[in-house]
């Protein structure tokens, strides 16, 4: 589909924002109640929703829970499948660490095992930003012959370690086994072309383990999601847009950087990023501004504190209006139903405000409002399509 | 899809109406309103939507907007994107010229230019079509050694030019801007097999340019649109069907004979179309009913005039409804709103009508009505399938 598109898409100054609240689609917590979002106090959304298309989006398949890169690629226009993103490539690009095509990249985390080498922590208690940075410089004492080793904080306990040589590949299952009380796994190749790279990674495991040894709760490290930079056609060329991402989180940095987007570091809160939408609002025709708390508090099972996040970013909603965008889609990238504890398959409810927009029945900002909305149940990248079509962006097909 | 249907389509006697309504869909004149179709007093319409299955359609892709041609393929049941056809070609259809598979057609505007060469009207000051057929006829005495060239009148200010010969090919490019204040373009070859009817094209603007010379305003030609005939399968052979078109404009009556409808050329208004409709009852299956004017007044941003449009055609309505059609649909090929004067990528109403229909929440013909109908939003080549299988001309798949 896309192919077609690009012969048919337009460059021009009308200006597209997609707010994206993480995890936003949720569920009652009793049955027949309300979902996080039909809790929350949320007149500004109301108010949008009622002047908006609304519908449901499904960023993978129908019922398949997606991980955070694949349901922003997503709500970016790409086919997630098309584009499979490793977990170490969103870290590093998250972080802003120059991958190159030979590189590969995991993410690490900083852990605590026990005298008999079992994981008791996979987090480390959640050590510090600072602590994980001071542990990644003395893990620069690794030395491989023939490989670059960057080892890169992230956030808290999270850490990415690219190597850099000839002939290596992602092709290597995770040391990591997600579960405590269990010994991490010796890294293997999942595919013949990944034996040199498993080598590697267990040379960097053994002296790494070396290293952390004195050093609880930080005397173990996991690694996981091995990665290679794949090739993506950015927006800028695919779309004609000239895109900006606000976002404090580095993973959905990395995802931004990976089509392109322009990426403003050293962002915070809401509060930064209303004031950069504002400031940059000339320079750009997208933004991408991304709330993750929503997310957050979902997996960690706080249905009310989940409604909070959603009412904070209600409230900022008369700023992004203020600015009298052209198009305006506000949704999350996912599901996470605080009564989950975990991303889910539901489809995720959307809201698109525009120009040329026909009323609907959705006359609120939720769940139910939203599937008796204009669009049903739509694909997730068929999001940015409507976004650049109610944008005036898309000449006709055919005479 | 089409190739399984053609083997569970069989033959029968029932009968199947499409009634368009050129450019149908709409959108409100003001926030919050009612768009041209909400507008119209149609109450036969009303009731037919009652008894209907009701959704809305979406001719190439979700936000894409339709040209004519590939609108009206999709209403017949053709993957507009697998069957693309240039205007020339719909041009010279649309006039009934009986093209070769080795001629190339491409659209012609008389046009005026000023003394610097520059266009200064893209269309003659919208001459009559008299006016045309008599410029053609002069046209004729372009002589191109060993290319047959036919020039034929089509409405207004259109004309069309067919070159036959052999080594022809329809990679050349546009000669007309779409601009005025600038000189036409040069014809090029876009593909190296364009080269001779690229030279071919500059020739015969040479010569066409002298003969019009003195006569402004039509005193240049404007040629766009170079296509040969595409390979469609008709759909007597593919869907059993002995269809026939009724339609008043040229173009629409080219993609019928594309898809082997017959056609009855003469035809001038819905008087005419109801007067053969009957008529011709019982020597067809399938009727096409093509509506000009909605498309016409909501590109002119005639609110009140395309409301009027609809009415007209709501007036109609106990006539078709009095010959009980098996199954009547009643649709655009594509929204032309007002507000926006032009074609747009918004979803088209449908209403379905036949024996075995499910009731649904719509209970008017309107945007926001199709859109709670049964079947939300569906492509539009799906309509074809399911008027067969109302008519009960599609077999059990399977055992």
């Amino acid at each position: 589909m896309h192919k077609l598109l690009e012969h048919l898409i337009v460059q021009n100054e009308k200006k597209i924002v997609l707010l994206v609240l993480d995890g936003l689609g949720g569920l009652p917590r009793e049955a027949g109640g309300r979902t996080e979002l039909e809790t929350a106090c949320t007149p500004h959304l109301d108010k949008l929703a009622k002047e908006s298309e609304c519908g449901m989006h499904i960023p993978i398949d129908f019922g398949i829970p997606p991980g955070s890169a694949p349901g922003h690629l997503a709500l970016f226009g790409y086919e997630p499948l098309d584009f499979p993103i490793g977990r170490g490539v969103v870290a590093a690009m998250g972080i802003g660490f120059p991958l190159e095509p030979r590189d590969v990249a995991a993410r690490m985390n900083f852990a605590t095992q026990d005298a008999d080498g079992n994981i008791t922590d996979r987090r480390a208690g959640r050590i510090p930003t600072e602590k994980c940075a001071e542990l990644c410089e003395l893990l620069k004492n690794v030395s491989i012959p023939g490989v670059q080793v960057f080892i890169k904080p992230v956030k808290d306990y999270r850490a990415v370690v690219i190597f850099r040589g000839t002939g290596l590949s992602d092709k290597v299952a995770d040391t990591d086994t997600q579960k405590t009380g269990v010994k991490p796994l010796d890294p293997v190749a999942t595919e013949p072309e990944g034996e040199k790279t498993a080598g590697i990674t267990k040379e960097f495991i053994k002296q790494a383990f070396r290293i952390l040894k004195d050093l609880p709760p930080t005397n173990a490290c996991l690694l996981r999601g091995f990665a290679e930079l794949p090739s993506i056609p950015g927006m800028k060329e695919r779309d004609k847009l000239n895109p900006l991402a606000l976002a404090v989180y580095p993973d959905y940095k990395g995802v931004s950087r990976l089509v392109g987007m322009k990426v403003i570091d050293g962002i915070n809160n809401l509060e930064d990023q209303m004031r950069l939408l504002k400031e940059n609002w000339n320079k750009h025709d997208y933004f991408f501004i991304h709330h993750k708390y929503t997310d957050s508090k979902g997996e960690d099972g706080d249905f009310d504190a989940k409604v909070k996040e959603i009412e904070k970013v209600d409230a900022i909603i008369p700023q992004i209006t203020a600015l009298n965008p052209d198009v305006l889609i506000v949704t999350g990238d996912h599901s996470t139903p605080a009564v989950m504890k975990a991303h889910s398959g539901h489809p995720v409810p959307f809201l698109l405000k525009a120009m040329y927009t026909r009323p609907d029945d959705a006359d609120t900002f939720g769940e139910r409002a939203c599937a008796r909305g204009f669009w049903g149940n739509i694909r997730t990248p068929v999001l940015l399509q409507l976004a650049l079509s109610y944008a005036d962006k898309i000449m006709k097909y055919g005479a």
